[in-house]
């Protein structure tokens, strides 16, 4: 089954302190789509300029992503630049240019409102509603977010977050949203919110998936060099969420497996700047991880 | 086997936002050697004061553990006093009265020098390496540490780091050890320095294990409530010998489960102030804990 992808797309210009990229593929619906593209087809949703770069178009289509939903239009292209300290953890923000993206309005093409499978990446949860109220009947809506939406649009969170079957988040976001700092007590309050699944993300300390059945806890893969975090947490849902759609039978059954896949994809996407190193992956690139991570937890 | 562990054995005063426990039982060894009681026989080095209560030897021999090398001598038994934040992370140290202490040579009773299993828990690493010097082939010997150390006594935690089989340490202090902040970078640093198994605690992240045949990523096991985390390293460390000390075999067929055993005593101690919930616990307490945790990680 194919899996509908809803985010940013955008020109990412990224500073460590080891080199400078600038203008990469990047935003939450680019990393999510492709780390999706392994498992299931993929219809991205999504807003640029005339100045996207071609070849940024034709990587999308070299992973055989659909691009009716992908509107470009007269005006500049979302750019985001940030730069990482020297232990990958830290970002800060150098420049925001919303461009086309300003007055980003999703609008489904009529066949992907049927979609069964639906990741909402990390936007405006006011688009992500929007979004939510186009589509008929999807079998399993998932949605990631950031910091900036729990500080500024807060109310709209909270009424998507009701109507989602998984939230994903990472951990200080979870903190902030619950006002625990215990991690089952925050698990805890968030499925109060509405979700059936919880999958709070710690980067390097692995994740933790609170479902029916309880907790998964899920390890991350150990990188010994971490090139560009950036577009990891997108990774890590738009892989879990194609893996998803990709199974046959309940997502109970599956869901385990595929936070596993997400955390080795995501261990990929930080292997390279922007998508470089997603791009390059293969099906049996992540299936050695993926043997590699079981064997590194077996006792 | 038997297992002998040297470290500290004090009074704690423990301070959190919600209570204030003064003299509960404490130190390295007091936890490390309940800890390890439960899987194998004890025998425990230390030095306490004429002050230290009766109840406190009476819970050692209620475990099992020889008291032979218990030095009991004239004076006061140290004493610890510390506060933890609401967050249960942040610890700040409100008092050492070293009393007895101060001058204490851990001196090897003969029938403990040939102990096969040395855990050397958290004292100054001076100490540590004068228990090592009295020992006569031990099978295996492994080692904690603190940050005081590594500021006070480096050269001396080198030589000792030299000789073990086996060191334990924090996340924070294998960062300060080796300056690297990535944990892979780190522990091979760490195993260049000696050891051949290293073993970094990351607290309720869990702990990894970087050995012969590789790495093992170990999880913490999830508490819905942190009452008093202190010594809870030490139980770790205690667990996971007394665990390979009951085992048959080579050490490397057993490490791994060791360290689970090592994570589920840690947890239970973290559950009650000083070693009140470890004192009660059974080892069936323990098996179950351990199959929650092997159900929380399968996938």
């Amino acid at each position: 089954m194919s899996v509908l992808i809803v985010g940013s797309t955008a020109l990412d210009s990224i500073k460590t302190p080891k080199a400078e990229n600038p203008r990469l593929l990047g935003g939450s619906a680019s990393h999510a789509a492709v780390a999706a593209s392994f498992f299931s087809p993929v219809n991205l949703v999504g807003i640029v300029g005339h100045d996207f770069p071609r070849r940024y178009l034709q990587l999308y289509s070299r992973h055989g992503i659909d691009l009716a939903g992908l509107q470009v239009v007269q005006g500049k292209t979302f750019h985001w630049s940030g730069e990482y300290e020297a232990n990958m953890n830290n970002r800060r923000t150098l420049l925001t240019e919303l461009g086309v993206f300003e007055h980003f309005t999703p609008t489904l093409p009529e066949a992907y409102k049927h979609a069964p499978f639906v990741l909402l990446a990390n936007i405006a949860p006011g688009l992500q509603l929007h979004v939510l109220k186009q589509m008929r009947r999807p079998r399993f809506v998932a949605a990631d977010t950031m910091d900036l939406w729990l500080n500024v649009a807060l109310p709209d969170l909270l009424r998507l977050i009701k109507r989602l079957d998984a939230f994903v988040l990472n951990d200080s976001e979870a903190h902030q949203l619950t006002e625990e700092d215990n991690l089952p007590g925050a698990l805890h309050k968030i499925h109060r919110m509405g979700p059936r699944y919880v999958i709070i993300k710690k980067g390097s300390h692995g994740s933790v998936l609170s479902g029916p059945r309880g907790l998964f806890l899920c390890p991350a893969y150990p990188l010994r060099r971490v090139v560009d975090p950036t577009g990891a947490g997108d990774s890590f849902a738009g892989a879990m969420m194609g893996y998803l759609a990709a199974a046959n039978g309940p997502v109970e059954r599956h869901i385990r497996r595929a936070i596993i896949y997400g955390t080795v994809v995501a261990s990929f996407c930080c292997e390279g700047f922007g998508l470089k190193c997603t791009d390059r992956l293969t099906r049996q690139r992540i299936e050695n991880r993926v043997a590699e991570l079981e064997a590194l937890t077996r006792f």
